[in-house]
């Protein structure tokens, strides 16, 4: 079976793909609404861990609609659970056979946002005949920390610094277009440490 | 790192040892009371699917007390989810090294119970210095059978039958003892369909 494993570049996806790959034929997709040129980015880092990838764009009006929500709420969650949300539906859409396949992402036990709540993941999965799963939700954050320390090589950094390939970066982007940095800098958290991989490890 | 992965024999506990074997050195680890022969069973079943193996036994109180809350609650819930528990702790308890280790168990996104909240699981790494996950609860129960069809084979049953290992039948044995066998019936569901292994299917 097929797995279509939603991919930023960064440890949480990457180690989320290595995990599927006893099980699953699994292909990475990134979703980039070419504001910034982070389809070309997630292609390299695709290839450094070895899976093959594809680009899915749901559209600039869903860009611009996360903006305004994120704008009118002045906080980021709704934008983000959007835009993640989004993403799983164009992969859903863009399908080009009846067989059912599995979407995985890269959400953690502590992460906050995205969320999908059970009733929400049933109903996604019985709508569209296809399973979604998040395999490291059951994983807290040292415990991954441990299995992508055996499996990447990784950079971490601030995200202002470290380009990775998230919806999250060009959501920031169209941010400072729209109301400027310095506003667009209040809706984000001070600090927010990134890792994008370097390098696989593999089995000896 | 060591993994001790809760093992009742069954398709969820088997699967989430195959999961974590590239991560982690993984030992099943099967509570047993002696109250009917789980300890011998395992044994077996872990051989079957290539893992070290322990029996850990929390002490008859234990299974007493459950029984009690069941009897009391009327319904399982409470019983299970205090047996769990318990059977985490005892595993904390025999440790014979101050190593940080994982402790998974085999809970599913659509199980009820046993389940742990988010903070009692934070509580429970950061007092004891472990690590605690369940690998399987960012899957459901279709992904789940996709993943087991391709690693084991397995026989299914109503749990009446098909004898596994895990505490919930020695809680059954001792409620029956307790109340009597038609009492104690009617505190578990009517059809309760349970999963053995029989072999594990290895990669070519």
């Amino acid at each position: 079976m097929k797995a279509y494993v939603l991919f930023s570049g960064g440890k949480d996806s990457s180690l989320t793909a290595i995990m599927l790959e006893k099980f699953f034929e699994v292909e990475l997709v990134t979703c980039s609404f070419g504001i910034i040129p982070t389809a070309e980015i997630s292609k390299d880092l695709a290839k450094i861990i070895g899976f093959p990838h594809r680009v899915i764009n749901p559209g600039t009006d869903i860009l611009e609609k996360a903006c305004d929500m994120a704008i009118q709420d002045g906080f980021l969650n709704n934008a983000i659970n959007f835009l993640h949300r989004q993403s799983l539906l164009k992969i859903v859409s863009d399908r080009d056979s009846d067989d059912v396949f599995l979407i995985a992402d890269g959400i953690r036990r502590d992460d906050r946002v995205p969320n999908l709540t059970k009733s929400e993941i049933q109903s996604f999965e019985d709508k569209n005949n296809i399973l979604y799963a998040s395999p490291l939700s059951g994983f807290g954050r040292k415990t991954i920390n441990e299995m992508v320390r055996l499996n990447l090589i990784i950079e971490e950094g601030e995200s202002s610094v470290l380009q990775k390939c998230d919806y999250e970066e060009e959501l920031r982007e169209m941010l400072n277009r729209k109301i400027g940095v310095e506003d667009a800098n209040t809706l984000f958290p001070k600090s927010h440490k990134q890792s994008r991989v370097v390098k696989r490890i593999y089995d000896l």
